[in-house]
């Protein structure tokens, strides 16, 4: 009998972070000043980010070591299983194996924690008391609650108003962990009383919620701004998601010939993969990459319909300006229950691997997606959030490929978080009353029109 | 550093189940037959179990093998991880060690499956197509919709109302896996019908749910009846829970001093404790057995306000009369948060084994409870189901009374399952609405009254 799933050992797990920066043939384009379009000093950030997150965030080390207080608190959960997903390849009747990480054992249920808690331990060591944030699905503000409690600080979290309505439990299991939740835009700020008058009835995005929590804590001495995705100290320390993969993998005797991930910021498959690019580009091994591929919604195309352009990381102008995959700052996703892909913009790591070639993109609509995360609960009995519900369509579809030219190839996607919270997504689903958001083509032309000149 | 959890390989898991029966020093009172008095037969059982199953409700083999498709099945989430709680022993400053078995890793979040998976095998061997049952919180109607989806069979689950109205997220959870569900009373059955016309506004309970559910697979050929605890034989396949603790002790080697856990039916803590009060009737090790502890609602309070004597199962009077404690079957508990714990009467073993001193029980009201839960919360990470929250209050009040008294007793609960689908109950005690019902003695004396004369 195949093992179902590959475990290791609490003493297995990582010792250090990987740190893609090292191995890059070209380095980064550096973010830059949005008044000046000079590049951005530690210093520019030091008023939302302690000193030691900023140099994580602009270092070429390969390998940073895992504070010991933050491997404790990994425990909790990690490592995270490797699930082979043999049920589903019955199912499916593929010859392809496929293979899955499963995040959903955190207590907040996804991968997010993984740099919520180096993130709060960075903070709490700098003297700051709080610490402020936007959520889109509720995953990253319910990490950051559970993290900040960990280390006694304070959280404010924005969410994003179409979430907050869908998902009033995922607002109370902040407030068990004890954050404090408004919904975004709000009359908190400056930028949310302003967008309130602008558009009384938005849906809110994450673009805005962003603007929200960098402006408190902007404005606030002892509080400083934490980012779930996007920004690189954030997928460095997800990196550990795919330092596991790696050992896992090498228990089970094999290597994944085809990586899917669900996108939005880009956080959980950029920890999954960048270990599997960084041996690949520094030739370790035969030098041979997986192929690897983003999962994205039609309805939110950042990495297939976007520009690798320059532009703001919010909807209020108010942080820097990253080279990056964007659909545009003024770009307002339809409310799709993925919350947590409707971002325009995207990590500047994995869009420069992707526009050099190391990863490519999908997309897909919501009601093909969710039809595939029935497939999988069906055969695998876990729910999935929406967001990797991308990535087990695409892997179904792989396999099924693999079942017409007979091809065992081993494919993966990272399970990056459960479904517990998204039973409306699933109801609107299972009732038919799910549509699929129309073509976003031309909303994604005008704000790319509006992007800012460098 | 002390390991935050002891795991254990999928090859450990264990390969028989336990039956306590073997080792019980006077035999458990039989069910009987409420028309005759006399002691049901297999045959009496036969409209609405497979003979498989009748089989191991009576049997007394000491060990009874895991077929290897429940196996099979098992390792989706087993063996499940023991915890060490200690961020919960620091939180508290206590000199106790307290250890938690974490069942919420199974797909439905909860213990159940444990019974669901091979329940489900036996009835699919006999040929039966679809199955029907109960639910009070929604964790056993989940159990068993994932289990019946993996074996391709139907599902029919009669949902406590109040649970229907407080939690739909767990009915589309089962809706998800393919369970079909009405809340009950309904007007699906002849019982339901009659129950609508005398209490329109009930809240429901078990007992009715129970009455329903067996009444459909009664008149129905192809159907079967599941219950998701109470039995002999649900308690036998609950002991995986245990066995896998014992090995997870000795790595950890130490031996559980107390042990805490939550008591509706039963089931989760005589999984957890049956293996050890067997080998303390065999005399293995010193012969010494763990103080056993039931925690249980004070607003049913079965197991410490409960007589010991036969009674049915259900309200409607359909099932076998058991010998067990019981608050007698027109015992109606409030509507409180913890609905797997809402049910007049007990396991008969679980009931047997506190009568003759091997196990005692506590009850607790709600509010303190919950507070405890939000202690586990903030310190552990993991949110409680209500019911599991119960015993957490007890290892709770037990660290502190050991750190008055400087005792280092190792402590243990069994972690039944997660609260994701109690954030309603969360929200309740978090915004001060919560309250603990009234004193239930004048309503159990009525109830007690009336019970059956044997």
């Amino acid at each position: 009998m195949d093992p179902t799933k590959i475990t290791l050992d609490e003493n297995e797990l990582p010792k250090q972070w990987y740190n893609i920066q090292a191995d890059l043939p070209t380095p980064l384009d550096p973010p830059l000043n949005p008044g000046t379009k000079e590049p951005i000093t530690p210093d520019d950030l030091s008023a939302i980010f302690p000193m030691s997150l900023i140099k994580q965030e602009m270092s070429t080390d390969r390998w940073i070591k895992i504070p010991e207080e933050v491997r404790d608190i990994y425990t909790l959960w990690r490592p995270s299983p490797l699930y082979r997903a043999l049920r589903l390849e019955r199912a499916l009747k593929t010859p392809a194996k496929i293979y899955y990480k499963w995040e959903g054992v955190s207590p907040p249920g996804s991968h997010k924690p993984n740099t919520a808690i180096p993130q709060t331990y960075y903070n709490a060591k700098a003297g700051i008391e709080r610490i402020t944030t936007e959520t889109g699905a509720g995953q990253w503000g319910s990490a950051l609650s559970f993290a900040t409690r960990l280390f006694d600080l304070e959280c404010t979290v924005y969410m994003v108003r179409i979430s907050y309505d869908q998902k009033p439990y995922r607002r109370v299991m902040m407030e068990t962990w004890g954050g404090e939740v408004f919904p975004s835009p709000s009359n908190m700020t400056e930028c949310g009383r302003k967008l309130l008058i602008e558009m009384p009835d938005t849906t809110g995005s994450l673009g805005m919620a962003i603007s929200e929590a960098v402006e408190d804590a902007a404005t606030h001495d002892n509080a400083n701004y934490a980012l779930g995705s996007v920004l690189n100290h954030v997928m460095l320390h997800q990196t550990v998601i795919g330092l596991e993969m790696q050992k896992q993998f090498e228990v089970a005797e094999t290597t994944p010939d085809v990586m899917f991930g669900c996108v939005g910021g880009g956080s959980n498959f950029a920890g999954a993969v960048f270990p599997y690019i960084g041996e690949a580009m520094r030739g370790k091994g035969d030098g041979d990459c997986p192929r690897i591929v983003s999962c994205e919604p039609a309805s939110c195309p950042t990495l297939t319909k976007g520009v690798f352009a320059y532009d703001f990381g919010d909807t209020a102008q108010m942080t820097p300006l990253l080279k990056m995959y964007t659909l545009g700052h003024d770009y307002v996703p339809p409310g799709i229950h993925a919350g947590g892909l409707r971002y325009h913009g995207n990590s500047p790591l994995l869009s420069k691997l992707t526009h050099d070639g190391y990863m490519e993109a999908v997309s897909y609509h919501q009601t093909e997606v969710f039809k595939s995360a029935l497939t999988f609960a069906r055969s695998e009995g876990f729910l999935l959030a929406p967001e990797t519900a991308h990535c087990v369509h695409a892997v179904i579809e792989e396999a099924l490929r693999c079942k017409q030219t007979g091809e065992e190839k081993v494919l993966f996607f990272c399970g990056s978080g459960h479904g517990d919270f998204d039973l409306a997504a699933y109801d609107d689903y299972l009732s038919g009353t799910m549509t699929d958001p129309g073509d976003p083509t031309d909303a994604v032309k005008e704000s790319i029109s509006k992007l800012p000149e460098v």
